[in-house]
């Protein structure tokens, strides 16, 4: 390919080739090919965390939130699943001419709820305006610095067990149905959420947490064939543990979509040490938002790949995806 | 208004009015408030520089740069003049589906050249992509954290001396000449430079210099309307001392342009005591980049404006300019 296609914004094997191939092979670093969800950079002796994302979801406002709070979210989250206590937040906002200043009002609020609940300040900014039709209403970049504080990445295992603290694919079917104007009955909204409120209560897993990640794009079917391959290692996932809502399977069932490869933006998958799973998700449930946490897998070292099975013992192998479903959900 | 328009992206007065009004609004905060080129945290007991900024600049290839070089450069210089020394760089790209890769390589290598000469590492970054007609080929974000290095903002006084480190509006002008693409003579250029790289030789001055700032969006003019608004002086500038290149003079005068609120992307305004900008400005003329840095203006209780004086004696008042002539320059 010599153009610059959808597919290499999906977040699957075509995003990563590219960034690979252009900026790796451009500007590569020790830090940067670590390629985490943040970067960990040492400052006066102490670990911080640093890192930045694009949000361009389509449309900008959707069941259960905006692009204002899914950019505060995304980067929080990001910082989070590093580890790492986020701190300070930078927002960059691209705007199309024309656009309502009373959306812009309603983005800020949702960005500043975030913020309030979350104690993260936005210290830093920048505002630029394109004619109309350069751009499609409004773009935001938030980027984020955060304090690591004892959660560190660890050799995963044969026999590690696998949660998430949630109900998955909701944010994904959230946009689907707005984007396609879908007539649904049911609560569908999007699951976006601040995951750093969920640190204090797994702090004191620390030691037997070997990571964390959040399942955007390509939901957790990319997010554990990434571990899985990083891991060398094999996943097996319990279907029936799987938390899906019966509105989301509908809907996904009738778009022809698998939630297993659908975008959460408040849920975190979590390998931890068996010996402390039941205990993480007793913990999780008592905690907001994670009443359905749940252990959906383990680690194997039987197989190289990550498949499901059901309660009858059918099998199904999760392929990284060569091209997302659905794009520009965040 | 009830819209947003291309003149609250100039960084003049609209945009200063839509910030407060908007975001400021939401989401203040003491430290977002101090409304400075980056944010000064405090980490660890350390004082940190966060900065964010988006590019958008048309045409993205231009004489002497291109999206990519600006990008870095213009994230370092806010963190250069907030009197950091830059240190890490996040990237986040939104990319118009068929944008030849090629071309996207092109930038990622002058990102690298800019990073090898200053030793800045870009360590995380985010690819989006949009479809064809949702985006104006390639926007970049760089978000950049540097540490406060002895530098520090002063209380501005009578006397104070305003130098700049080399001929202005070279960027605009040059961007102006691409973007009609007037058939002009001569050697115009964008002045796009890693202004962190003038550092080391201003640092023994550190305790008489007041203030850096880089004259982007608004130029000169501009900047200087804003910091004697916040000082509460004037400025008086020489007009015969203001280094301009004959070249850029014409083409503004072909346009009907201003050169004193066109923008530069490598010059710097230094607020100095006057007992050291005679030794200021001999150190610079032997630092990279800076053999035209000049002595052009002086602060002055006598007024609370912004004025040029000619070899004549002729005077002309510098207004905060309600709408900049040239949009998208960075």
């Amino acid at each position: 390919m010599d153009k610059v296609e959808l597919l290499h914004g999906d977040g699957g094997k075509y995003t990563s080739q590219l960034i690979k191939e252009v900026f790796y092979n451009s500007y590569g670093n020790s830090i940067l090919l670590e390629d985490l969800d943040s970067a960990v950079i040492k400052f006066q002796g102490e670990f911080m965390a640093f890192t930045t994302d694009s949000f361009i979801v389509k449309p900008i406002f959707f069941r259960g939130g905006d692009i204002g709070k899914l950019a505060i979210c995304g980067t929080i989250n990001d910082l989070t699943v590093s580890g790492a206590i986020p701190l300070y937040l930078s927002v960059g906002f691209i705007i199309e001419e024309s656009f309502p200043i009373s959306q812009l009002k309603n983005i800020a609020l949702s960005m500043r709820n975030v913020c309030k609940e979350t104690n993260v300040k936005i210290v830093t900014g920048d505002t630029k305006v394109v004619e109309k039709g350069s751009a499609e209403g409004i773009f935001i970049n938030t980027s984020g610095v955060g304090i690591i504080n004892g959660f560190k990445s660890k050799e995963i295992k044969d026999g590690d067990h696998i949660l998430i603290t949630g109900t998955i694919a909701e944010h994904g079917t959230a946009i689907a149905v707005d984007r396609y104007n879908l007539d649904v009955k049911g609560d569908i909204k999007s699951d976006c959420f601040p995951l750093c409120t969920l640190l204090s209560c797994l702090y004191k897993y620390k030691d037997k947490i070997k990571l964390m990640k959040d399942p955007t794009r390509g939901g957790i079917g990319e997010a554990l064939n990434e571990i899985a391959i990083k891991s060398g290692l094999g996943v097996h996932l319990f279907e029936s543990e799987i938390p899906i809502r019966k509105e989301v399977k509908w809907v996904n069932e009738m778009l022809g979509l698998d939630p297993l490869y659908l975008a959460s933006e408040g849920r975190m998958l979590i390998v931890a040490e068996n010996c402390v799973s039941k205990d993480i998700i007793l913990d999780l449930k008592k905690t907001c938002n994670c009443n359905n946490a749940s252990h959906i897998g383990v680690f194997t070292k039987e197989c190289e790949f990550v498949y499901t099975e059901n309660i009858l013992g059918g099998k199904r192998i999760l392929n990284p995806l060569d091209y997302h479903m659905l794009p520009r959900i965040c």
